[in-house]
Order: C-alpha cells, then sequence, then structure tokens
C-alpha cells in the first residue's frame, strides 16, 4: 500500500502533485526534487516584481520547503538536479548541487514536472554582452531586478513580443525605461489573430515604446550595448532582455528513452503516463492534445500545470482521471490593455485547413451609460455549418477576462454559437449590458449561421472596392471625419431607405459603418428589397485597427 | 405575408421584439404603444442618475420615438395606453393620453410587454404622506431627483431591501443622505442565502446605514415625516421610497381572460404564447419556468425581457425558437461590494424539498501576490449524488460577475460540480489565480460527491459543541485573537500529525479554520490516520460573517 514517489521540479506541476499526493495518503514517501533554491514561487509574478507592482520578495515564495515540508510531510530536497532516470531500476540520480555529491534515489512512480526553459538561440555577439538576461525564476529575477536598481539603465530592448516580453516591457516601461520590442513575425502576441494583435501594437507605440515587427536580430555588438537586427537596425541599449520562447526541459526523459514529440515535448497518454507506464510528466515539458483540434501541441501555462498535477496524483492513487486536451486560455495585460483568448485563432484553423467563419464586435464592457465602459474588441471563430465554437480573443481596457472565460467555459460545455444567445449572464449597469457581449457574439455568429447575415473582412475589402465594388458607407457624414474606407460612398442609415434607386441590384452590395451593427441593420433592409449585400464584420474599427 | 403586428409596451421586451421584427421582414406594419412618453429607456440606469453617477439624464433615453420609428420603420406611438384586448375581432382599444380619444386597432399577432409596477400597499398614512415615491421610469426618477436636488432633504427610509431597494440606498447615501433600510425578512437580496446577505449587512451597518430587519412598516405618520414599524419604532425621515418589489401589469390579460398564474404572471407556453396563440407576452409580465427546478416564477429582470423580445419575434416569423425558462442571474452594486447569483439558492430548495449540498469557499479575486486582490465569498450549490449544480452566489468587491458568470454558463453547459475543475480559465496575476475560484469550487464540491471530504455547516457547529462535540480549530494561535468559535481547542495544522493522540476516535471530530482549506488539510490527516472527521465548510470566516 505505501508507495514511494518521486517528483523532478518543485513549483506548479510538481508542488501541486505533491500537495495532493499527500492529501490522497498519509503513509507514501514522497520525495521532491528541486535542483534551484525555491520551491513553489510564483512564476507568473516575477515580472511584476522587477516592475515594483509587486515590492515584497517574500510573496513570491508561495511555499517555503520547510514550510511545506511539515504541512505535507515532505521529503523536499531542493538545490538537488536529477541527472538520470535509470528504468532498469527504478531510481534517479541525484547531484546535490550543495556538495557536488551523487547518489540514487529509488521509486515506484516517478513524476516528472521540470518545466521550460527560455530559448537561448546562438547569436553572435551573445557571449561577450554584458547586460542580457532570460527570466524563469527567482535568481533570474533577482538579477535583473538589482541591475535596474543599482546599474541605472536607461533602455532596454525586448527580444520577442510573447506575453513574458510584453510583461516585461510593460515592468520596465514603468521602472522609466525606453523600451524596444523586436519580435520577427509580423505581430507580437501569436495566440491572437493579426488585427487583433494591431490593437495592441498601436497601443504600445501610443506608450511611446519602440516596437520592431517582421525583423529578428542578428547580432549584439559593443558588449551588448548595441542591437544589430536582420534589416540592419541598430539600436542602443542598456541592457537586454531575451523572451523568444521556451523549450521543454526533456534531456532526462530523451536519455532514459522516453517517447517525445516533434517540437520535443514528453509524450504522455490521457492519463498522463509517459511511454514507461511508472514514470508520468506533466506541465510546461509535455506535449498535450490541443483540445480543439486535437493535435499535439505544446502550451506553456500554469492551469495546464496546475491541472495536471492534482490529475498525476489521483491517477498514481488508481483514480484513472483523464486530461483531456488544452484549451489554451490565456491572459495577459499589456499596459492599459487586456488581451486574452481561448480555443484556435485563425492562423491555427488556416494551417490545419479547417474551415471557420469569424465575427469582429465592438460591445462595451458595460452599459454605455454607465460610466466607465471601454469597448471590447472581441472575436469569435467557430464552423459556420455547425455553429461548432473553435475559439474566441478578445483585447480591452475592461470586462476582457470575464468574455473570454465565459466562452471558455461555453466551450467546455460544447455550446455552439447559437447556445451563447442563450447563456444568461448578471446584469446591472455597472457589469454588462441586457445582452452581454457574449450573447451579442452568439446572436452575430447565429445570424451567418442561419444565413441571416453574409459578412466580408477587413483584408478583404480593399481588393473588392478596387475591383470595382460597392461598398456603401451608412454612418453619419460626421463620423466619416475620423476615416472613411476609400471608395465607399456615404449613405447614411436613416436615409437608406429612400435612396434604395441609387443602388443596382444586379451586383453585390457591401456596407460598413462605425462597428458592424449599423451595416447589419442596412444588409436587412437591402436584402428585404431584394438587393445582394455583404456587411464588413467588425466595421470601420476593425477595419482601422490595421489600416490607420 | 405582410401581416399587422401590434405591440404593447415600448421599453426593454417590447422594444427589442419591434427592432429585431423589423429585421427580420420589412413589409410588416409593426404599431408599437407606449402609455408612459419614453420607450426604449435605461429602466436599470435610473437609480445612478439619482445619485449622479450618472450625469447626463439624455444617457438614459436609449432610444427616441423618431429615431426609432425612423430607423426601424416603426408606427410608435407614445401616450397611447391600450386599454383593452377585443380578442373576438383582433383589436385593441387605445387611449390616446394627449387627448383623451379612444380608438381600435387591428392585429394579426399581438406582443404584450407591459411589464410590472411597483407593489404599493395599503399602509395607514401613504396617502397624507408627502415624500413618498416610487421607482419604474423616466417620470419616477425626475420626480426624485427634483426632490433630492431641491428639497435638500436629509435623510431617507427605503422600504424594501431587494435589489432596487439597495441600489436606491446607495445613490441616496452617495448623495448625503442618512439612509434607512426597513426589511420585513430577516435579511436584504432575497436571492442571497441568509450568510451570504449577512456580509451586505455588516458592510452596510459598516457604512453608517441604518438597518432594520425582521420588521416591517405600520404606519406612515406626520404627513410621512415618520415612520412606525411593525415591533413600534419610529424613524422620522425627509423621503420615503417604496421598493418593496413588483407585480406583474396583468390587467389587460386579466380582462381578455388570458391565463395567468398564481402571483398574476401571464402564463405562456415555451413560444412565448399565451393562451390565445395569436397573442403572445414577453417580460416582466409573465410567468416562466425557473430553469432548475422547473416550477413556475416570476424574475422581472432585462435579460430575460430582451431574449424574449428576440424570441418572440423570430416566432412571429415562423421560426419556432423555444425560451428554455429563466436562471435568475443577477447582480448588484451594493456599495463597496458586488453580490451576484445565478440558479436556485438553498431557501428555495428546501421549500421544493430537493435534497442538495453546499461549499462555502474565500478565494481571492486574482493572485494574493498581485496587488489589489480582494476575497470572494462563494457559495455553490449541487446535488451531492449527481454533482448537478443549482446555484451559486457570490459577494466581493472584485471579480464577482466573472465567477457568476462562469458559473451561470457552466450550469447551460450541463457541466456538474466535477466538470467545473476542468474549466480552462485565463490567467495571469492580475486577474486570477492558476486555480480559478471557480476551479477551487469545483475541487471542494468533488472531494464532497467523492466521499473524500464532509463538512458541518455554520449554523450546525454551535449546537453540536454545545452538545460537546469535540471541536479543532487548526489555526495558528495568533489568529484565534481575531476572533474564534466558542468551545473549540487549538491545535495547529502544524502540530496535528504530533497531537493525534489527544483525539478520540469514537467520536466525531469537527475541524475549523480561517476559510476550510487548512481544516480540508487537517481533515485529511486525521482521516487517513483512522479518525472520523467532519470540516466546517467556510471556516471562520462564513461563521463569522454571521457570528460576529
Ligand atoms: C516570467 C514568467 C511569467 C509567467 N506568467 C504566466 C502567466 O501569467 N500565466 C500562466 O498561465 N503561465 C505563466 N507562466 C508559465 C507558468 O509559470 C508555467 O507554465 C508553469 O510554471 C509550468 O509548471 P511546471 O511545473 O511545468 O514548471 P515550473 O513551474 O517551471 O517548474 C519546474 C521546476 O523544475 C525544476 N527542474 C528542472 N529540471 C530539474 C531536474 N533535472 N532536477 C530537479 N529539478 C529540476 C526547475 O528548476 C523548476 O523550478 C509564466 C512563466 C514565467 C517564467
Ligand atoms: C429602477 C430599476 C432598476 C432596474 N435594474 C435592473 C438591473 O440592474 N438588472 C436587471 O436585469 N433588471 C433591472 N431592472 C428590471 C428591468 O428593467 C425589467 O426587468 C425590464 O425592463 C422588463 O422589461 P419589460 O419590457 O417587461 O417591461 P418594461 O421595460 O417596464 O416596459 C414596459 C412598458 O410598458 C408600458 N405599458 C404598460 N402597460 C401598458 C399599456 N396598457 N399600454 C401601453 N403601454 C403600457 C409601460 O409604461 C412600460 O414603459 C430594473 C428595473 C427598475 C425599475
Ligand atoms: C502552492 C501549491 C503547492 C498549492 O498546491 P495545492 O495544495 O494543490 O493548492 P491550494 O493551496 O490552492 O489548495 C487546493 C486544495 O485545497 C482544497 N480547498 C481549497 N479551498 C478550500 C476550502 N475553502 N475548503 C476545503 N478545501 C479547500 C481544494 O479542494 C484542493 O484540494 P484537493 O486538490 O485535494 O481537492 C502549488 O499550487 C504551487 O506550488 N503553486 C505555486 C507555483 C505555481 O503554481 N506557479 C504558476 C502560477 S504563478
Ligand atoms: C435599444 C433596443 C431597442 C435595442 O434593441 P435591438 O436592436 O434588438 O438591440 P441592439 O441595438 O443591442 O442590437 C442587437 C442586434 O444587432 C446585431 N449586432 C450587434 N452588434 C453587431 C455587429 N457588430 N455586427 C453585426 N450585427 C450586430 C445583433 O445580432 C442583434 O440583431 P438580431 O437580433 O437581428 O440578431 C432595446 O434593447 C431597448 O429598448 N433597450 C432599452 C430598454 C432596456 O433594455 N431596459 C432594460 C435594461 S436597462
Amino acid at each position: 500500500m505505501s508507495k514511494k514517489i518521486v517528483i523532478v521540479g518543485g513549483v506548479a506541476g510538481g508542488a501541486t502533485a505533491a500537495a495532493r499526493l499527500r492529501r490522497l495518503d498519509e503513509t507514501s514517501k514522497i520525495v521532491m526534487f528541486e535542483k534551484g533554491e525555491h520551491i513553489s514561487f510564483a512564476n507568473c509574478g516575477l515580472p511584476y516584481y522587477i516592475g515594483e507592482t509587486i515590492t515584497d520578495r517574500e510573496k513570491l515564495l508561495v511555499q517555503t520547503v520547510e514550510g511545506m515540508s511539515n504541512k505535507f510531510k515532505l521529503d523536499i530536497r531542493n538545490l538537488s538536479e536529477v541527472i538520470d532516470i535509470n528504468r532498469n531500476n527504478n531510481t534517479v540520480t541525484v547531484k546535490d548541487l550543495r556538495t557536488g555529491e551523487q547518489y540514487e534515489e529509488g521509486y515506484d512512480q516517478l513524476v516528472l514536472s521540470p518545466g521550460a526553459r527560455p530559448i537561448v538561440p546562438p547569436i553572435p555577439g551573445l557571449k561577450e554582452a554584458n547586460a542580457i538576461f532570460t527570466l524563469r525564476n527567482i535568481p533570474d529575477t533577482d538579477r535583473i531586478k538589482s541591475y535596474v536598481d543599482h546599474k541605472n539603465p536607461k533602455r532596454a530592448v525586448i527580444v520577442g513580443g510573447g506575453f513574458i516580453g510584453l510583461e516585461m516591457a510593460e515592468n520596465l516601461y514603468e521602472r522609466g525605461l525606453y523600451v524596444t520590442i523586436i519580435e520577427m513575425a509580423d505581430q507580437v502576441m501569436a495566440p491572437l489573430d493579426y488585427e487583433m494583435a494591431s490593437i495592441i501594437h498601436t497601443h504600445l507605440k501610443d506608450k511611446g515604446i519602440n516596437l520592431i515587427l517582421s525583423d529578428g536580430v542578428k547580432s549584439f555588438e559593443d558588449e551588448g550595448k548595441k542591437v544589430v537586427t536582420q534589416i540592419g537596425k541598430e539600436i542602443e541599449t542598456d541592457m537586454i532582455i531575451l523572451s523568444i520562447g521556451v523549450r521543454p526541459e526533456n534531456e532526462l526523459a530523451v536519455r532514459a528513452g522516453l517517447n517525445v514529440g516533434e517540437r520535443g515535448g514528453i509524450q504522455v497518454n490521457e492519463y498522463l503516463q509517459t511511454s514507461d507506464p511508472t514514470i508520468y510528466a506533466i506541465g510546461d515539458v509535455i506535449e498535450v492534445k490541443d483540445y480543439i483540434n486535437e493535435q499535439p501541441t505544446m502550451i506553456p501555462l500554469a492551469w495546464p500545470a496546475n491541472r495536471q498535477g492534482r490529475i498525476v496524483a489521483d491517477n498514481i492513487y488508481g483514480k484513472n482521471v483523464r486530461y483531456n486536451g488544452t484549451l489554451g486560455s490565456s491572459i495577459a495585460k499589456v499596459l492599459d490593455y487586456t488581451v486574452a483568448t481561448t480555443g484556435n485563432n485563425e492562423k491555427t484553423l488556416k494551417r490545419l485547413g479547417i474551415p471557420y467563419q469569424v465575427v469582429h464586435l465592438h460591445p462595451g464592457s458595460h452599459a454605455g451609460y454607465y460610466p466607465g465602459a471601454s469597448p471590447i474588441a472581441l472575436k469569435l471563430i467557430f464552423d459556420k455549418e455547425t455553429g461548432k465554437i473553435y475559439g474566441a480573443q478578445a483585447v480591452g481596457k475592461d470586462g476582457v477576462d470575464k468574455r473570454i472565460d465565459v466562452i471558455a467555459t461555453a466551450i467546455k460545455g460544447n455550446l455552439s454559437v447559437m447556445d451563447l444567445v442563450d447563456i444568461e449572464l448578471a446584469y446591472a449597469p455597472p457589469y454588462s449590458s441586457a445582452k452581454d457581449p457574449v450573447n451579442m457574439a452568439g446572436y452575430v455568429a447565429t445570424n451567418i449561421v442561419e444565413g441571416v447575415l453574409e459578412t466580408v473582412q477587413w483584408n478583404e475589402i480593399d481588393e473588392i472596392v478596387t475591383n470595382g465594388g460597392t461598398l456603401i458607407d451608412v454612418r453619419n457624414p460626421i463620423e466619416l471625419e475620423m476615416g472613411y474606407i476609400k471608395g465607399s460612398k456615404n449613405i447614411p442609415l436613416d436615409d437608406l431607405r429612400d435612396r434604395l434607386a441609387e443602388l443596382q441590384k444586379n451586383e453585390t452590395i457591401y456596407v460598413s459603418c462605425q462597428v458592424g451593427l449599423r451595416g447589419y441593420l442596412a444588409t436587412r433592409i437591402l436584402q428585404e428589397n431584394g438587393f445582394n449585400v455583404k456587411n464588413l464584420d467588425g466595421g470601420w474599427k476593425t477595419y482601422s485597427s490595421v489600416f490607420s
């Protein structure tokens, strides 16, 4: 009955597994190895400690070795690196990093939760660069914070515009540094699609952050005081953060002959067992099944690590709990904005050849007549035939987290876009509208599924107009002063019924407005009057987030 | 094809129906009668205009008669009261309130959305009282605001502690009045259970609001300058708001012989047809099916009215869309707190004899190490056998709306408490925790379903201790200084394994802590060591929200 469980890695996945293991059984021997000094720390809080939003370093240490050992009767060995798994005799080889001593430790079951480490590409000048950092753990954090505190840097270059890069950009910006972000792709935050990321691009630039897209680092020069990009830009800097992404800490597993996937993630079955059933693996190091498209993928986030940590403990005690794949719900604060996503984006679906439909909306975070409402750019991606929800993205200053969480929940509940209209969300003016943004997204998407509405996208309309297509802008003339799509003709919605004679029935009429709502009303009038008509999805607002 | 649709009531339900009707068909004749001056106004914003959070009166008027008539090609007749339905010849009798003239208007289909009106009980002194108000529409609002603006009242009595009463209390408080709330029940906000409402009771008192519970108004005296309660309290006041509840505006329907339910709500089928299939009814005036318990009920809220307005339009055009009942998700801001609920509460389930289980939690609104987190008192009610979610309640300063909306979505997705742990919510420190409060509620509830955890409730423990039961408080001694349950014995969690000998195996051991988490850890240790043990659900925090 009493078994011995060895855990490699003592933070999100590992510590959660250890705690749950003990709750399920008082008698097992549980040994948790952590090569770093700290266990169970708040990885996700590290950027904010550097930025001094979090001021108390102690707060990052969720559990201490002593506290957690005592509370959960665990044998926790920090500064102890597991350097080999000896599957033939069910032991691991451990190196005590204090003494350099090595020893073997036996296990009945082994749990691997070693995480992932920042990618450090072999860029020329890297070794010579002085103030160049990556961020994963407390020592990294101390190094960066100490540099900012004592060396008084004025400029920083962030290489990589993923969420950790942007969090670092925000936090260094708030420490008063002039920040440059260099990103190889044409957008930051890969989980977003381009037009949604564009809102963030504008915001970063508005804040005075130097954003370089579609360009990579070619070399570091002057001991890291200068960053040279592929296309030859030169940026002077006092420090560099590499946040290009992470790669799974898979060496142990590979050496032990466990199966890993294409991108190096340890492969596990739905019970989180590796190719050796006595060895489980969880967290950033594993390959997971994408919840939407069921393809193998890597999603290094804390929710999956925590969830898997608990599941693994349950399974070790014979519960047979399945991990059903990762949806990839994620969120980040980027200065004044919140960015959140769930499920698949267009890029992913396109790559996999899955047909999809999208809608863009710009509803208020709460009732417009109650102060403080701000627009949410909300994108919903779904299957036009079945209404199945593939994913959603939202960018805004308020209420973004709620809407993405509601949609993530809807996905887990197997709700379609047609069901979104029936979700009864709590409404009072400070919080929402009587038709919540999620309901509204459901209405618009349902109209598409039911053929009540046809749309054209922001990236299609210019070509249509250039080729002679008719685009009617139904806003009021005064609104056009803020900008309009070249080649469009203005017929305000309220005049439309009286001016139908100006339009041709033998061609498709395209309609645009500010956010898509009045354009939709116009399409209804036109369609009912026998015209072929399509609405510019998301209106001027979505279009102009890219094109102006 | 082209039909004539007549709508009675031009606000939430009626205006929504009219707009959708027009979108579905350009040719129908649509006549909307509204007895008031204003259509399509923001009922829910009215208290905030009185409180001057909303400063621009225009903002309350979402659509004007002229604007909406034009945009949707509607025949809108305000100040026109429908005074009879003549089912024999499919007409309504209308009274033009400007001229006093009466006329008949024919319909092919009739939609009733006349709403509900404030209950005004025949309290002695009511007629003589001067500054006594109810709040339903713009003229009511103007009257109250004008009184506050010009008569400089110092004190207000709010009769009724429902959400409109509390919103008025907040808004008059913010205008600087000394506010008394008189509520007949032992708690405010009926959708909450008592221990959850108690948090609000404390908050109201902390703010200096005079809260009188379990007492009603006996009479108004001195022309409304004095309110005398049933038990004889006398409260001097400068104004009185009656917010005891609403009753359906059902006279038309009753006179026309349409079926109404016990509480007067018009009865409709799932397509929202009344007992006369050419007449539909929606909004506050109808009886709905409770989504959870399937009993008839009245839920006068804006989400249902809006949703039903759209469904009715669809059904008039032959779409056969079902309204599946009302969950009753609701939310209110009460000074610094947000209160939200969805589904059924304990009181309802008890009344219906449905067995249930509850859990109370106090998770942070987001990660504790990131500034600004505040606790959410979260209660989840479910079936212990199947894990079916019956309802949830939350009270806190931040993140309450999100968690209730997620649970409301889970309910619509038919997710059980066991499924809540698998909802992949978006996590970064400013927004949530790696295990979101909803996941955590799922974990605790699942442990109960699976028999890993047994609990005792806040209202059971005193009697148990009085009768000699053993209650162990596993907090640290210093925490007890803030209060503890009389008769409990302190054994800090970290010492528990060493002090098992102090406990008896032949009795149930009860355990308590601050919020329930450490108590749970203690129950695991004790259970694994062969004790019978129950955790005080929600810990000291839930207990003390009532008892201290
Ligand atoms: C700066 C930063 C911000 C983040 N922000 C967010 C966020 O906002 N939201 C979010 O969802 N996720 C965020 N994450 C990601 C999240 O922290 C990870 O997904 C999660 O911690 C993964 O858990 P894990 O157990 O797999 O790995 P980790 O938590 O990284 O733990 C792995 C541990 O294993 C140890 N280890 C590795 N190899 C060995 C060995 N051979 N022997 C002994 N020990 C070993 C490592 O030292 C490490 O401490 C962030 C990460 C970082 C670095
Ligand atoms: C102060 C206040 C605050 C509120 N706050 C919230 C909130 O925060 N959240 C929420 O969900 N709900 C709230 N509500 C409730 C919400 O406003 C109602 O549920 C919703 O408006 C109901 O819609 P309805 O169409 O049934 O009725 P209403 O919107 O009330 O419209 C009915 C209309 O019909 C007219 N009418 C009645 N009889 C006749 C007749 N015979 N002929 C012609 N016209 C007639 C009335 O004059 C009225 O204008 C609030 C209500 C009030 C009064
Ligand atoms: C700190 C850490 C060890 C906690 O692990 P944990 O004990 O599983 O998690 P929590 O402290 O949140 O407690 C959850 C447990 O308490 C129970 N619980 C929570 N609130 C409860 C309550 N009010 N009443 C009863 N039980 C409660 C839950 O059911 C759960 O127990 P279970 O898994 O047996 O069902 C681990 O999460 C960790 O190391 N975190 C830091 C690292 C990290 O996650 N980084 C990434 C994000 S920054
Ligand atoms: C103002 C009022 C008439 C609006 O009714 P409405 O036109 O149905 O509602 P909205 O203006 O929100 O528009 C919703 C419509 O626009 C569509 N829409 C919204 N955003 C869109 C977008 N970006 N692109 C395309 N279509 C969009 C929706 O699909 C929906 O159309 P559908 O019903 O045909 O599917 C009505 O809600 C009302 O009177 N409200 C005030 C009273 C009230 O509700 N009080 C209680 C709360 S305070």
